[in-house]
């Protein structure tokens, strides 16, 4: 084995789920040596790890998209590397790659034997394109944002559309997508910093502070027509504040329920469920993982956006792995703007 | 004015509206003479009453599709009548309508004066088929069932679609067109006589007895692979039970929330709402004034079905106006089979 600078993979271990919110001292740091890769085998090593509301999801047994990441197994996340050695033609050495490598320096990979878990895909190079953003826009989290408001939430031009947690790695390009196409974009976010950036930076029609004590009233004020989509990433009390301004044939892209993830047990629906019979609205959720044969398109749009500065791609990078389970507490807390992920390497 | 048999024109006026459940006492039985048709004006007699659930929604001032009933003013109702006299050539003498002519003997009608009420139509007069089928299967009761479980239900062979309040008018239909997609159809019910007819006259795959201790794990057992279609009209917990079963892409019809129409303030949503988003679910309220345009298709399937036997259409009819209060307590407390309609003449 060539190329890797240390000799050392730190992983982080799941030891016990979290009893509601998310805290570090569910994970431990091991140190183990590098593997190497078998025949059929590609070692990667991590550059970047997303992190990502799902990260909470995995590490408990209530329903999620995925089994929960077993106890005494490497934490789950998505990571984009490189290839440094390889017995895997599909994996040629010195190859950008993403997928779930999960919380390590170091990860096995085989084209062939992928135990049912999502293939580990190869990146291309492209020119004045960071590999992080491999991870925003033009990875899960844009696609994300592109096909719930496209497919779901379709704005017409004219039309008011609220997107929560707005300055989130989702929600801030779900936003910049829907003003592309010519609506009335309101942004609900944590703070003022937020507010600021989503209205100066990206263009939103307004934003909307959750901490100031009227935002209820500035919602309405904000969105005087009503609400016609809503790209919803909370729940909790901002959605039934949401519900309350749905006009009729409105459309809910049930994106998440982020306030309702440490939350034991049930995920309850808004106590003004009875607008959604009465105005005629759709509500679907979605999982971006049915919209794979789609991925190409989308991300050649969202690649010529990003070209010419239609979309505004927003990382903030934590330095070092060991960092992580910090960072991610931080997620829960509204910390960040844009998205969020874990320099590695 | 000829052809009116008595000269008293007996009317229920709502006198207050009512708080939680629906009592008789908020309306009053008045007589006033019969009223003569002006210029542009016809005299219609009512012959049948619908009974609904949104008649209690009518008289509250919570939001709906219509304007709350006037205090004072006549209590709003769906009939079939037959033209009187006529001064509006739309409305020849003799001729059978439908709409919104109310909770009374006799109602002048007008084509140009609708006041932006919904027009009241006149009625082919089809062989061997009653009047009061119009307001059955072929007419708002029959077509909100149709599109809703055909346009958002959409049922494929072979899956499963749960009804509830299966034994009432929209649900006895919705069920049997369901079959008629190759579906399996498992009804939920209040009694063994409802839950009867429904597998043994209609042909449901299954029915749940709603008052039976362990409904909940009888439809287990009667939704072995999960629930495709969820045509919901009741809301609450029958909601609840029904969304923990509910699969991937299952699409849930949402029609009514009739066990929340007499609770004053909101409806809630179901705790379980976080399904939604991991079974990628669809949830659509939708109200049949929207299907206008493709009324008449619609109903002549539903003519044909009606015609050689796949739908079955069952009527309870309730003889005399001054017993319609009481039997529209009845109609909350789930006392009828099918559809539920008063004779006036």
């Amino acid at each position: 084995m060539t190329n890797t600078a240390i000799s050392i993979n730190r992983r982080y271990l799941l030891r016990e789920r979290p009893q509601g919110a998310f805290s570090p001292s569910v994970l431990e740091l091991v140190r183990e040596p590098v593997p190497e890769p078998g025949p059929g085998q590609a070692l990667v090593r991590n550059l970047f790890l997303s992190l990502d509301p799902s990260n909470r999801i995995w590490m408990g047994e209530g329903e999620s998209y995925m089994p929960p990441v077993a106890i005494n197994d490497v934490m789950r996340g998505i990571c984009v590397g490189e290839v440094m050695s390889s017995n895997d033609k599909a994996y040629p050495q010195g190859s950008l790659v993403i997928g779930l490598t999960n919380w390590q320096d170091y990860a096995l990979i085989s084209s062939t034997r992928s135990n049912g878990a999502r293939p580990v895909r190869r990146l291309p190079r492209i020119p004045r394109v960071k590999p992080q953003t491999m991870m925003s826009v033009l990875g899960i989290t844009g696609l994300t944002a592109y096909f719930g408001m496209l497919d779901i939430g379709r704005p017409k031009r004219g039309e008011t559309v609220v997107v929560s947690a707005a300055a989130g790695a989702v929600g801030s390009i779900a936003g910049q997508i829907a003003l592309r196409r010519g609506a009335r974009v309101v942004g609900i976010a944590g703070g003022r910093e937020k507010c600021d950036w989503l209205v100066n930076d990206l263009g939103f029609t307004a934003a909307i502070d959750r901490r100031a004590h009227d935002w209820r009233e500035k919602l309405a004020a904000a969105t005087p027509n009503g609400i016609d989509v809503d790209f919803e990433n909370v729940g909790g009390e901002v959605m039934e504040a949401v519900f309350e301004r749905l006009n009729k044939y409105s459309r809910v892209v049930l994106c998440g329920l982020l306030s309702e993830y440490s939350e034991d047990g049930r995920t309850p629906g808004p106590r003004n469920f009875g607008n959604v019979l009465m105005r005629r609205v759709t509500i679907q959720g979605f999982n971006i993982g049915d919209y794979t044969p789609r991925f190409w398109r989308a991300s050649l749009q969202m690649l010529a956006w990003l070209a010419i500065g239609r979309i505004i791609d927003r990382i903030t990078t934590v330095e070092d792995l060991e960092k992580a389970p910090e960072a991610l507490v931080g997620l829960f807390n509204g910390e960040n703007i844009g998205k969020l992920m874990v320099r590695i390497a």
